[in-house]
C-alpha cells in the first residue's frame, strides 16, 4: 500500500464541523461589515511579484511564497545568479508571481488600479486567505484567513468611532463578552519621543515600549538604554510606566507629560474626541481602554492604533487590531489617500469561542432526518417525501443502499442525526411514515404534513 | 508617478457588485447541497507536489502552478538538472508544493488521510478556488472556483438520481429555466466499442465520438479511421449517429445495438433505472436527456456521465458535469472506494445569468440610508439613530466629513443609496429626522420609529 498522504506543514484540512464553525464567525463579521456600510471586494490569490516585494521589509520578502514560472523557466534565468548559485538573486528571474501576504497591499493596489471607478470615501471589506512561509507553531499557520475592513479617502475621526462600534457589534453578536478594545495614537508616541529627546529613535522607542506587558518595566528601560535613549529621557518616562486609571485620568496625565509637544497634544485631542463619542454612544459588551504602550510594531500607522484583547479568562494574544495610516497608496504612486482599518483574527477568535464553549449547538447544521432504505420500491416512495421535506428547508436524505437495518441505524447514530424515518409495506399502503426520535427513542406513525411539523 | 499597478494575466479583481452576484450563486448552490445532506470540507490551497503530480496526465502536470521552496532553495537543487539547465527535471528539487489544480484529487487525499474519522457513505461538498497555468482566454481563467459535491462509499444508483434532482434544484432556485441535464454511461461506450471490435481503442473512440456536436459525423468517422477503427465497425455505429427521440426510444435502439455486449446491457439497465426514478419524482425546470455521444474526455468515469447544458437561447458550453468513478482513492492506495459526483461551473453560470438578466435586483445589498454630516454635534446625534437602525438590520452610515451638502448628495447618488437623512438644529430640538427618498425626491419629517418603518 502506498504511503498515507499528508499535507504541507503549517496548512490544515477542515472537516465539516470546523467549516461550519468558521463560517459562523465569518458570517457574524460579514453581517456587521454590511450593516456598517462596507462593501466586499476580492483580489487574486497571487499578485505580480513587484506588487508585493519590498512592501513588508526584508523579513517579509523572505516570507512571501513565490510561484515558479511555467514552461522552460530556466531559459530566462539571470545568468550571473545562476552561475553563482545565488538563490535570492535568481528568484526574480524565474518567478514573476507571488501569493498574497496580507490584504492591505492588494487593497492599495486595487484602489490605485480602479481609482476611476471607485466613489470615495470607499468603505471596503475583504475576507480571503493569505500565505506566509513562517515557521509554523501553535496558532500560527502558513495559510490563514484575514478579515479586514477599511475606509479610504477621509480623515474624519468618526471612522475611528465607527470601528470601535464595529468591534463591539461583532463580538457581541458572537456572545463573546468582556473583550477590551485598546486604543493609542501614533502622535502620542511621537510626542513622548519628542519630549524625551528621542524623536530620531521613535521606532526603537516604540518597539521597546510595546514589550512592557511581556518583559516588564526594567527590561524595557534596559532596551531603551541599549538603543541610546538617555537616562534623563527615560526618567521623564516614569509616569508612563505607572499610568493607570480610567480613560479620562490617563488623558489628564498625558496632558501634563506632553504639554510641550504640539504633536502630542494633537494626539490627546484625537483620543479625547473618540472617547467622548463612545461614551455618548455606548458599547454593548466591549470596554474601550487607553493603552499608551500600544504600538503594534507596524510603522505605517500615523493616527489611531487599535488592538483587541480577548476576555481575561482566556490566555490568548490579540484577536484583532488596526489603525489609521495616512499614505496607503503612496507605494503605488497615488498620494494623499488617508485610510483607517481594522482586522479580525479568525483563528484566535475560533480558539477563544471553542475554549469558552460559545459556538451555538446548532452551528453545524447537519442532516436532520435519514430515511432508512429497505429496497427500491421503498426508496422511491421515500424520495418523494424527501423532496417535499427539502422544499420545506429540512435537510433530509435517503441511506443509499438497502443495507442491514442495524448498519443504517448505526450510521444515523454516528452522524448524530436526530430523526430517522422507516417506510415499509404498511406505511406505503397507508401513505404514512414511521418517525423515530433518535434521542428519546420515541416512535410515531404520521402523515407527510405531520412529519414536517414533527421534524421542525 | 509610478507605473499603474496591474494583476497577473488570467486573474481577476472582483468589485462589490461582482462579489455580491457571485455570492448569490454560491449561496444557492450551498443551500441545495445542504438540504441534500452534503457536508462542507476545505483543504489547503497548496498540496505536497507528489500529491498532485502525475494525476492529471502530462499536460496537467505542466499546468500545475509550482511554489518555489523558501530560503536557499538552490542548495538542494538536482545537480545534473542544474548543470544541464533542464527546467522540467530541476523543478521537483527546488519546489515541494503546488497549488491545487482541482478539488477531486485533494478530496481523494482527504478521504484516505482521514479515513478513520469519516463515517461512510460520505457526502461532502467543497467550494474553493483552483489554479491552472492555462493560456487565458474568454471565460477561461488561471484562478477560478469549483463547486463540487460527491458521495463516496456507495455504489447505489439512487445517488445518480439524487444528483439529477440536485442540479434541477439549484438551477430552479437560480430561476434558470430550460437547462438540459445530459446523461450517458461509460458502460454504454464500452459496450459499443466492444460491439464494433474496438475495445482496445475505447479512449480513441470516445474522444472522437465526443466531438460529434462540434465537427459533425463525417469528421468523427475520419478521426476513427485514422485511429485504426475498421470500416465495418464504423458502419455498425451508424444507428448511433442518427439516434434521436426521447429517452425511452433511445434506450430501445441501444438495446438492439448492444444485445451482444454484457457490459452494454448493464449500462442500459442503469440508465433505464435512473430515468424511471426521475420520471416518478419529476423535475421542476430541467430536462433529462440521454446523450450517447457524451464522454467528457475524462477517463476515470466508470458509470454514469453527466453534463449540463445552458438553455438553448444562450450560446455557452456546459455549465456543469460529473459522473461515477469506481476508484477515486486508488491513487493513494485505498481500494474499492466508489464515488459519484457533480460540479457546477461558477463562471459560466454567472455569464448565463448576466446575459439572461436573472440576477435579482436586490442581490448587491448596498447601503440603504446615508446620514448627511453637518458637523460634529449633528454627527453624534445621527450616529445614535444609526446605531438603532443597524440593530434593526438596516445598512446605514454617516458621511464621514462635514463636506458641502452637494458633495454629500452626489455621493449618495453615485452609490445609488435609496434614502438620505438630514439632521440639523430643528431636527435635534424636536428629536426628529428629515428623510429624503432619493428616487422620488419626496421629503418627510419623522420620528425614529417612523424612520425605521419608512426605510423598511
Amino acid at each position: 500500500m502506498a504511503q498515507k498522504p499528508s499535507i504541507p506543514k503549517g496548512t490544515r484540512d477542515f472537516n465539516p464541523e470546523q467549516v461550519a464553525k468558521r463560517n459562523y464567525i465569518f458570517n457574524s463579521i460579514r453581517g456587521a461589515f454590511q450593516t456598517f456600510g462596507f462593501q466586499p471586494i476580492e483580489t487574486p490569490s497571487f499578485e505580480n511579484s513587484d506588487t508585493l516585494m519590498g512592501k513588508y521589509g526584508e523579513e517579509g520578502d523572505r516570507l512571501i511564497f513565490k510561484i515558479l514560472n511555467s514552461g522552460d523557466y530556466l531559459n530566462k534565468a539571470n545568468e550571473q545568479a545562476y552561475t553563482e548559485k545565488d538563490s535570492t538573486k535568481l528568484t526574480s528571474s524565474i518567478s514573476e508571481k507571488a501569493l498574497r501576504y496580507d490584504l492591505t497591499v492588494p487593497f492599495a493596489r486595487y484602489v490605485v488600479q480602479h481609482q476611476n471607478e471607485i466613489e470615495f470615501p470607499f468603505k471596503r471589506y475583504q475576507i480571503q486567505p493569505v500565505w506566509r512561509a513562517d515557521r509554523p507553531q501553535k496558532g500560527r499557520f502558513r495559510e490563514f484567513f484575514q478579515c479586514d475592513a477599511d475606509v479610504v479617502g477621509s480623515k474624519s475621526l468618526w471612522q475611528e468611532v465607527e470601528f470601535i462600534q464595529l468591534y463591539d457589534t461583532v463580538f457581541s453578536a458572537l456572545k463573546l463578552e468582556g473583550v477590551t478594545i485598546k486604543i493609542n495614537n501614533r502622535k502620542i508616541l511621537s510626542g513622548i519621543a519628542e519630549v524625551i529627546g528621542a524623536s530620531d529613535k521613535l521606532i526603537d522607542f516604540t518597539v521597546a515600549l510595546d514589550k512592557l506587558d511581556k518583559i516588564g518595566e526594567e527590561k524595557v528601560k534596559e532596551e531603551m538604554r541599549s538603543k541610546g535613549i538617555s537616562e534623563e529621557g527615560i526618567s521623564k518616562l516614569q509616569p508612563l510606566f505607572t499610568l493607570s486609571g480610567d480613560f479620562e485620568s490617563q488623558i489628564e496625565s498625558l496632558k501634563s507629560i506632553l504639554n510641550t509637544s504640539e504633536e502630542g497634544k494633537k494626539g490627546i485631542e484625537e483620543l479625547a474626541f473618540i472617547n467622548e463619542a463612545i461614551l455618548e454612544l455606548g458599547l454593548k459588551t466591549a470596554a474601550l481602554q487607553l493603552d499608551v504602550t500600544l504600538a503594534r510594531g507596524l510603522n505605517y500607522y500615523t493616527g489611531a492604533i487599535f488592538e483587541v484583547a480577548a476576555p481575561k479568562t482566556v490566555s490568548m494574544g490579540s484577536i484583532g487590531g488596526g489603525g489609521r495610516y495616512d499614505d496607503l497608496t503612496g507605494i503605488f504612486g497615488m498620494k494623499d489617500m488617508s485610510g483607517v482599518g481594522i482586522s479580525f483574527g479568525l483563528d484566535r477568535i475560533y480558539l477563544v469561542l471553542e475554549e469558552l464553549g460559545l459556538f451555538p449547538e446548532t452551528v453545524s447544521k447537519n442532516i436532520e432526518v435519514l430515511f432508512i432504505n429497505f429496497g427500491d420500491k421503498e426508496a422511491l416512495f421515500s424520495l418523494k417525501a424527501i423532496k417535499v421535506l427539502r422544499k420545506n428547508d429540512i435537510n433530509a436524505e435517503l441511506y443509499p443502499d438497502a443495507a442491514k437495518m442495524k448498519k443504517q441505524m448505526n450510521h444515523a447514530n454516528k452522524r448524530a442525526i436526530p430523526f430517522v424515518v422507516l417506510v415499509g409495506d404498511n406505511e406505503m399502503e397507508s401513505d404514512t411514515y414511521t418517525l423515530k426520535n433518535m434521542v428519546s427513542g420515541e416512535q410515531l406513525n404520521v402523515s407527510l404534513p405531520d412529519l414536517i411539523k414533527q421534524i421542525k
